[in-house]
């Protein structure tokens, strides 16, 4: 018989508040708010606390559960942390997942269709019997300086700017959804093919919508403080500044109640 | 004249807990606990808070700052906060420097003296008339499997770790100091050159002293729970585990007092 | 009408080797040599040369050809650069996608079945008639040192490696195949999910299999020279050392007749 | 006494092209052209060729060297590869540092200064009594769409890009001269700190000047063609689409003759 070294006692006595297994590439099918399913894949952390008393965890469980898992959501991850702690014999469980999101988008003229990438991730916390549910989306858009605009003859400087949106979860919603609260607020929205009509209209969009990087967090931070779906929340706004070789950066945070 | 776009009044009535600069790449010379100087190269972010009645900052005073500071260190990041309120007219500032950060080492048995190097962040938070300041080091080991040695007839898999400590500063203490406390809790430290008696020692070394992730955080708190100059903590551990492709992980907080 | 600048005439009378898209996520269906389909992300390049009399390419047409494509593999590369040639009116075609490629692997003691992810690039150049077709595995092992073995009372030093094979196809060949090139020939090979009788096995077959970053790349190179689909390769091994914080890398080349 | 593993014999019949370190962070002190000395943090990567008759190299002996070094520049390099292909018994050698090299620049108009990083990797090779020296130089700036501008009514998208020199060296130049050479090219250059007024300026500059991506590469390939101190070179351009996820990419070749 081999020894379980991870099941024998501690006497330390310091309990441990996360372990598990980090940085794990997973092939996942991710389930949106209007139910359909995409494949894609994710790097996962799975984690649960260890009591004082024992030395360690059994990280081949948390590989286990995943291999039976069959698809991944805001609705699943409930259960699946429930199995986490059942299966760790754990009071508290972690699971986050990162993955690149699509979405087929239509150009604002032709209506070409073409696929826009996010990086998306959903967070599940189970402390006891509470559960906590969290969406991360980083949203490219368009941003246009107003400064630049105003004090300039012609031109205004512009860039590709990430909007970050990290969501406490109170009600039922799409990770679409929670895109489209940022994509709708930069100078202009991002796609992957723009015919030259449309390229013509985005670039006046951003021209006639100026927004600073405060801008750009204010105007979320509106849209988001009308969401009742969502209880708290941090946006960011970075500006991979054209003029510059680093970025400009805002953030405003509606703490959960 | 040109006009100042930021200095305008703005009517959404949010206010914006940081806005500044990010990811500027800057040459600072960092002074460590016994004062010595060391040439490197920081990633930059600086933010301040902006009150709702403005509509943008300006984020040229950061870089104006930032060039007439001659060096950076924990000792000197209070004056530095105290700047950037005074000249961006804020109540909050946040000054975060990433880098890294090297120490020569003698190896273990012939004393052969090499560069180590390490990334070291430091955190400067100042709200009102409270300055706070946070290090962070990640700290390079080796980490032997103590159920794989168990469990074998013979070697065990180890692989390169990296404990990270983030540490809320209390009293003076050099960066060299938190990286030891790190250091000398993997199965064995890492050096830049081993001569053949050196690999000899570390190779035993690791063998005699095996760690999980877990000991690795339990055994790194239990020394930063007797240090009086660090009042809160997390601690880190992470494996590159040299038999999967995936890491294993572990966190132990200690919040502020 | 709208004008297509990039259709004028251009004086300057350079030729661009390469002009096109990158860095483009995308979901793709990629097929192995046994002919079966597994959802992915891959980051896409894509290009083609651009004769001295045109101003610009039309970078739009590129994303269309890609949204009418079914899947991906080195069976299908050919006809998508001939697409490419003719759709962009150019000679040469230029095509590389990057992915994580997934592979069930049983314990090899247990037989316990997880996934492994391997980083995977396909590039096919196509110039005038002639198309090539390269394939680079990037197959994670684990490498255990021979010195340290051999100096030492007990234990060795080992940890993660890459080993990474880029081969020019001179054969129908599966990307499985490539990467079982490499991963017989590491110390041990790296799973998922591995049970204590399979832990066991893996620490005392590596130790039983010592071998450098050179040992790695000549056994990996004897393999590659016995394989008639392969007419070329580089195959490199990068040690991510446990005992220092820098890796110990070897590369050899065969280049194609 | 300790055994040397290294040292002996090998029975394969593989000679092994490069074998070293990789991905060694070391302080370095850098020459430029003007001979002045800038204390930077390199990558370095060094690597000797390997006879088939033995087993492998003595890495510890890179790092030694490295220590040895006083200081990084085209200049010094050739001594450099000399010496490591004496200490380590090996016909051919290679040596690669990547770092961050900063510029002071004035600001347009107000002529303001302001650190502006670049990144830059010098590339030493020997092959017996042959040395050849390559400088690679990541140079930010302004593109802003020519179509862009010709469709719409008011305004151009813009964007970060970089623009990125490979040179083999056959004359005495400066890193910073090689540099320019990108700089000037772009639709607007890239600042540290702009005021006002000097916003104004490269915002109209860069709406006077549109260019492709095929514009960056052509331009600076017409001054590249023209300066007898680089013998042959590749030039690639980047653009970070404001009004895309992915890049527009283009690269001209002319190699050494």
């Amino acid at each position: 018989m081999i020894v379980d070294v991870q099941g024998r006692a501690d006497t330390r006595r310091i309990p441990i508040n996360r372990v598990g297994i980090k940085d794990l590439a997973y092939p996942v099918r991710v389930k949106n708010g209007a139910g359909e399913i995409q494949s894609t894949v994710a790097t996962l952390n799975m984690y649960v606390n260890l009591p004082e008393s024992f030395k360690g965890t059994h990280m081949s469980r948390f590989l286990e559960i995943l291999h039976a898992t069959s698809e991944l959501s805001l609705a699943s991850l409930p259960v699946l942390l429930e199995t986490v702690t059942r299966r760790l014999e754990s009071n508290d469980a972690y699971i986050e997942a990162t993955f690149p999101y699509f979405v087929a988008k239509a150009a604002p003229v032709t209506g070409v269709r073409s696929m826009m990438d996010y990086r998306v991730t959903i967070v599940g916390k189970r402390s006891g019997d509470d559960t906590e549910l969290t969406v991360r989306v980083v949203v490219p858009v368009t941003s246009l300086c107003p400064s630049s605009k105003d004090i300039s003859q012609y031109g205004a400087h512009n860039q590709r700017s990430h909007v970050t949106i990290t969501a406490r979860i109170a009600g039922e919603i799409g990770i679409d959804d929670i895109i489209r609260i940022a994509e709708v607020e930069g100078s202009a929205e991002v796609f992957g093919i723009l015919k030259r009509a449309d390229e013509k209209y985005v670039t006046e969009h951003a021209y006639d919508h100026p927004k600073f990087v405060e801008d750009l967090v204010r105007d979320v931070a509106i849209r988001l403080n009308g969401e009742p779906r969502i209880s708290g929340y941090v946006v960011e706004a970075e500006n991979f500044e054209s003029i510059h070789n680093h970025s400009a950066y805002a953030l405003i945070e509606k703490p959960v109640p």
